[in-house]
């Protein structure tokens, strides 16, 4: 691995590997404290996320590593008048890995055209953010032993929800994981995220409350419903009870069961489920720390190229999709690549034509 | 000590190590430099304080150790949508100290109950400060050879500064002291400070001018006087050259009296003081990393709890202070201390009832 | 050398030094991994500039130091209610250098006078910016074997650019240098640079065109024209298409010519030279870097200074240049220095009288 753009583009032996690394840390922190000794991360965060930034921080500095960059595009210059690629030229001449999180969906890919180093995608706007599916599966990995044949509750907003679709294949890399989608009707998975477990013999149920199906569950992942989500304000109100997990509906889950959350929480979870052994939330963000420190402890150490290879130069966006990159960014290549059978655009994924 | 979060809390004992730690670090801090390594601090300034900041870091980074945060609010979406008691759990994740700076009062004291890591309070409102004050002790004990027996004159705005207050606070738990408090009326020490000294058997003379008493003093706090503090600013035109220290004033003083100041000055000390040897207030400074770098080589050392204990759900504040962390962070705990006989509130000391 | 504050301060010898190690570091970077190590550098930006920031914390971390400071005056409230005095007084007792950034011209020379470390200027407003110089000269040493003998077109605003003027002094170190200045003529070099090249025995030709004179050159450093600076819009309009640089115009340039750009560009230069072998400018960027890593190894280790010299307090400033440090900062002492036969602000440079 050179990159990590999309968790899709990882082997289920390139996994395996990462997550070894991961676990071999989380054993013995103190065998990898130099691990990136005098390896430079660069950070740049062109929209805020506290949780991620700190997060990747943390893991570069606890491998012995160092970090510069920026928190938001308004403490930075960089963000204007320059295109991407002279950014990443720069920063990739100073950098030895690139962290970068955007508003505009294929960025990272892009980015990677140009970086002398391997870049890492913290998040393109509602496209990607693979390292969040590294914490989740690094969590139950840890904390069940593994992730084959678990029961997997998915509960709130599953028409939305980016992290919720991610792990959702990130899960057909594994065996016989049974799917229970707990959401309102107006906030179900989307067709082609049903389409997919299908065809990947996913068997799911979807239900529209928490408490009937809490028993069979191995993994109940609560994600946030938000207010404006909903047509009908009033029918927010009515239903948002159903999808807040209290330690009353906790007591018919079994003994093992994780509780996850890729946080921040609003209301979803009832405070007095915080000291329940089964909550796993604030362990997971601490995995997410560690699965990052196994991906940097591979990617800032691989060699420089000194020269990149030459990229054809575009003259009009191909793609569609608004928050594409390829729309801003005039000089991307018009790259095409097929999911399943479709021709889409690389960068942003959104099917052309 | 587990967290710092009053300097009320150490022990004459607990000082004594921490001075003496101090001492050994300045002559010879190159002895130091790893004595952190691997170690990450976490910097929460919630509201911006450059010198605090900068006095922590540099003293987290002279040990070895690296750090991660933000400077201010703004820059950071952790202090939206969250409640204090996640973000503390998800940092000390990922820290092995916490350093927190904010404008709620008993906000540190409310962290530590959650976090998984030592807490230092690095100011919380108008609470309470302590770093600052081993600041002051470390500078007067390193260059008068220690603390008992001393004469120390304050002056300028002695109602008011939280710096003062907790200065003399401190004092009490060394012998001999003798105090000259050099204010105008309007701005003298509040009731419950002069209490404090009597019940302590602290002698005390309150004065308004600061010529006649400078003979007298080995110490000599300044602090900043606001035209704000003053009802009628035409009394605060008349009154502040009394308050500024000029080389003049200087003559009168002992030779080896220390000069000290918080920082920043406005015009309180004249320029022309600066290269008096006397004038001790940018070693203050540099004294103050020393004595963090002393407080950090211990606390971020200290193992990690994996568990917390359970702490009570609150569900109504019992605290009046409206600038009371309690006010809120709903969740926190009703918690309740005695101070002398009062019932307190254990988060901002504000008596109860 | 104590402080970097201009580079014609720098002796041939001591830059020959500087560019010695930096072709070590650039050799063998981990040889240097630890040269800074338990090194403190303050980053002091009073005015963003994401570049030149990012260059030297690299170059600091790379040498395993660490950097602490701010990037920008709104996040710090050092810039406000304090002198630039207090500032480094405070700021030279954490750290082991100071690099900063300011608007005001004369601010580094200022701050060295009182600070107990190194400075280095990264730009004072109009005035200077010498690590720039470095940068250049470094790149230049590097791709080409040595400076001197060389033929340099200057490409651009040859009026307003410090980065040009700048280098064009740098140059006068060196032998044999003949210039090729190629510019609008409402953009040509000043008198006082044309008269600096004629005392220093520089040849230099006036153009206004690239293509003609782009054979001769061994170096082409190109720089932006804003819109702005032409009284006419038209006539920028008109223009501007002379002075950029694409592939095609590359043609007719000897094979070994670097082009080189002080960066970020806007569109001076055509993507499609970007893979030209003799594009130089993203090099150049990774090379600063190299140059800074030389300068701070040996700065950042140098002994700090205890007590520094008492300096005189001046009472009104001397200087009449609005934008010179010595305007605001009125306890500055009003130093003069010979410029040529002139006597100039020793702050600004500005000629008095």
């Amino acid at each position: 691995m050179r990159h990590l753009i999309d968790f899709g583009d990882l082997t289920r032996g390139e996994w395996d590997e990462l997550y070894a690394r991961a676990g071999k840390i989380m054993d013995d922190p103190r065998q990898y404290i130099d691990a990136c000794h005098g390896r430079v991360m660069a950070s740049l965060f062109y929209e805020p996320s506290t949780r991620t930034n700190f997060s990747f921080q943390t893991a570069m500095l606890r491998l012995g590593g160092t970090v510069f960059g920026f928190a938001d595009p308004n403490s930075s210059s960089v963000a204007k008048g320059e295109t991407l690629k002279d950014t990443i030229k720069m920063v990739s001449g100073y950098a030895d890995v690139v962290v970068m999180r955007t508003p505009w969906e294929g960025a990272a890919k892009a980015a990677s055209l140009y970086s002398h180093v391997p870049v890492v995608n913290a998040g393109d706007g509602g496209h990607m953010h693979p390292t969040q599916t590294t914490a989740d599966l690094t969590t139950i990995t840890r904390l069940l032993g593994g992730v084959d044949g678990l029961s997997v509750g998915l509960c709130g907003d599953l028409k939305n929800g980016r992290t919720v679709h991610s792990l959702i294949k990130a899960l057909a890399k594994f065996e016989d994981i049974r799917f229970f989608l707990i959401s309102p009707r107006e906030l179900s998975v989307p067709d082609y995220m049903r389409a997919f477990m299908v065809e990947n013999n996913m068997p799911f149920t979807e239900v529209t409350g928490l408490e009937a199906v809490i028993p069979q569950l191995d993994v109940l992942y609560m994600t946030r419903i938000q207010r404006e989500r909903f047509v009908d304000p009033l029918e927010y109100e009515r239903n948002k009870g159903i999808y807040i997990l209290t330690r009353r509906k906790l007591e018919r889950a079994k003994e093992k069961m994780l509780v996850m959350h890729p946080l921040p929480r609003v209301d979803e979870i009832a405070v007095d489920v915080d000291d329940d052994p089964r909550a796993a939330y604030f362990q997971q963000a601490r995995y997410g720390m560690f699965a990052r420190m196994s991906l940097l402890a591979d990617l800032a150490n691989q060699p420089r190229l000194e020269r990149t290879e030459a990229v054809e130069i575009g003259t009009a966006p191909v793609c569609r999709n608004p928050r594409c990159i390829t729309r801003t960014e005039r000089y991307l290549p018009p790259l095409v690549k097929k999911n399943g059978s479709a021709d889409c655009c690389a960068f942003c994924d959104s099917p052309l034509g």
